[in-house]
């Protein structure tokens, strides 16, 4: 799935922050595809971008409006079809993460079909994709996996990102996640593909590279959760990363949605390896991140330095300390830039 | 899916046995459940069961017209429509296990609806499924696992229920393929489940049950192979066993589809007991079945011999041996039954 930016960010009249989460995320990582915001009467929700109509985003150069909010239950609201139809009629595609497709509305069929405008419903892949090979491809991958699910491992893999490109690395976040492939504007929805083809969409995800590139691959759910973990277990074989990085959340008490208790640190890098060598014999993790938000300033410095000395690695909050001692510890184990930076 | 009995056998006009492997199987495994079958001109499969019109098979009670057979492709030919047209109007549900789905064919959609009878794809799952729970379920359960793809874990799943119903237990084999769901008359093709709900749509397919009761579950694929070991991991978790029994296949060079090595049988029970016991701590491999066709009388004893000794566990070939001491390892460490046998 390619989604052509830049954006603009439909908010619809959602009640509060919480329901424009996936347009919120997107400005925070891609600011520079935002170029405005459409809000309906009555939303409580605000980007931080400039307000703007459909006519006025199209003269600004948008390509696609994102419906980056959601109502509960993740259908697609009566009242928020006119202004997706009036997108596609004013020349702009329309990319949705709703659980209902868009063109299941007749009326946004209909437009598209019209208007010769691209719907995109990211929670939905109609790719087809081969099964996976399992073959090593050239270019170097790392793959954040976690002790549950919601425990930042998207959030880690694009400050990861971010990191890597400022020490002069040629690396590019991979998307397997709605919001994911919103702020990459490519990806997929890795939870929604047919099971045989998990790991065959992973390879497409991170294809074949440059041999000092790399992809920074988004991890799904925990290879401990008893719901999801095929889900991750295709996701590993898939992304055959060279490298690893654990998330945990610590003030967790179950993984989520389900009665079992969090696996540890040291069972899930365990794990990750003794399958990840089927497809990269050489994976090794190299770093741990932890969301110490629950924590105060004392107790998350010394978590993050006592987890870190036990298991010799780095162990960072991506947004309490950033993720450079991780990015350092790359560079020390596979090599730096040969850009100056 | 629950696919109404008895079956009519739809084998078109394919050119060899090989091509009608699903009817045959059928009739292996349930001839009770075969009226008859309907061939086209030119057809050189034979099921062994009667040649009969739709009209004799409505009237002997047939419910289901099953389309057994594949031509290259997977995709329906166009001069079998006619065929499955006329079934429905003579008030059969028809059945299929294509690739290409029965509704796909304007004339049969119409025809489905005209009379009201159903159209099952079995490479499709039309059910909703909720995600897995891993909460420990009433009842006992087997899976069968694989070192690869193909190596008989249908076929012994299928063997243990008549050895384990012969020897008076109460036992159900529950199908996660295609092949297995016309033979139980019901059951998911978990690999064409969208990734999330693997593990769910196995817990719908082995449900809570009577403590005596055994639900024998067709395992798929291998926790070691590079494309589809997520589904694996997901039926594993969705069936939480109390007991598996490997499936091997000694004279394979490399794993099916791709360059990977098989596993050993040992690193089989050692990963399949790692992850299984996150829903079922009790978890113990029982058995192992070896598909010794391959191999001469000799051969095949001294392998199973040396297996079954090195291992510590009853080691069969279910088709060259049959599976019971299998069935008497699992009466002597979980009871047998209380009814006269």
């Amino acid at each position: 799935m390619q989604i052509v930016t830049p954006y603009l960010l439909f908010l619809g009249d959602v009640p509060d922050a919480l329901a424009a989460k996936t347009a919120l995320g997107i400005v925070d990582w891609r600011p520079e595809w935002c170029v405005g915001q459409l809000r309906l009467p009555g939303c409580k929700a605000d980007a931080g971008v400039p307000d703007m109509t459909i006519a006025e985003a199209k003269a600004a150069g948008v390509a696609t409006m994102i419906v980056g909010a959601v109502n509960a239950g993740g259908v697609l609201p009566a009242h928020w079809v006119a202004t997706i139809v009036a997108a596609l009629d004013a020349g702009l595609d329309v990319a949705s993460g709703l659980h209902s497709r868009l063109a299941d509305s007749p009326a946004i069929r209909e437009a598209a079909e019209r208007s010769g405008h691209a719907l995109h419903d990211v929670r939905h892949s109609s790719e087809r994709f081969a099964t996976g090979k399992g073959a090593k491809r050239t270019g170097m991958r790392l793959l954040t996996v976690g002790t549950d699910c919601s425990v930042g491992k998207k959030y880690t893999a694009l400050a990861l990102e971010s990191g890597m490109r400022r020490a002069g690395l040629d690396a590019d976040f991979r998307a397997t996640g709605q919001s994911g492939v919103f702020i990459s504007g490519r990806g997929v929805a890795i939870d929604a593909v047919v099971a045989d083809f998990i790991s065959g969409a992973v390879e497409w995800i991170a294809p074949a590279a440059a041999p000092d590139h790399w992809d920074l691959v988004e991890g799904q759910g925990s290879l401990f959760h008893p719901s999801f973990a095929g889900v991750s277990l295709g996701l590993l074989h898939g992304a055959q990363p060279d490298a690893f990085v654990v998330c945990h959340e610590p003030t967790r008490s179950h993984m989520r949605g389900v009665a079992h208790p969090l696996p540890s640190i040291e069972e899930v890098i365990a794990l990750t390896i003794t399958c990840g060598r089927l497809t990269n014999p050489a994976i090794r993790c190299v770093g741990v991140a932890i969301n110490t938000a629950a924590l105060s300033d004392s107790e998350a410095a010394s978590l993050l330095r006592e987890t870190g000395a036990r298991l010799g690695l780095p162990a960072v909050d991506p947004i309490r300390t950033g993720v450079e001692p991780i990015v350092a510890e790359i560079v020390r184990l596979y090599g730096g830039s040969d850009k100056p930076s």
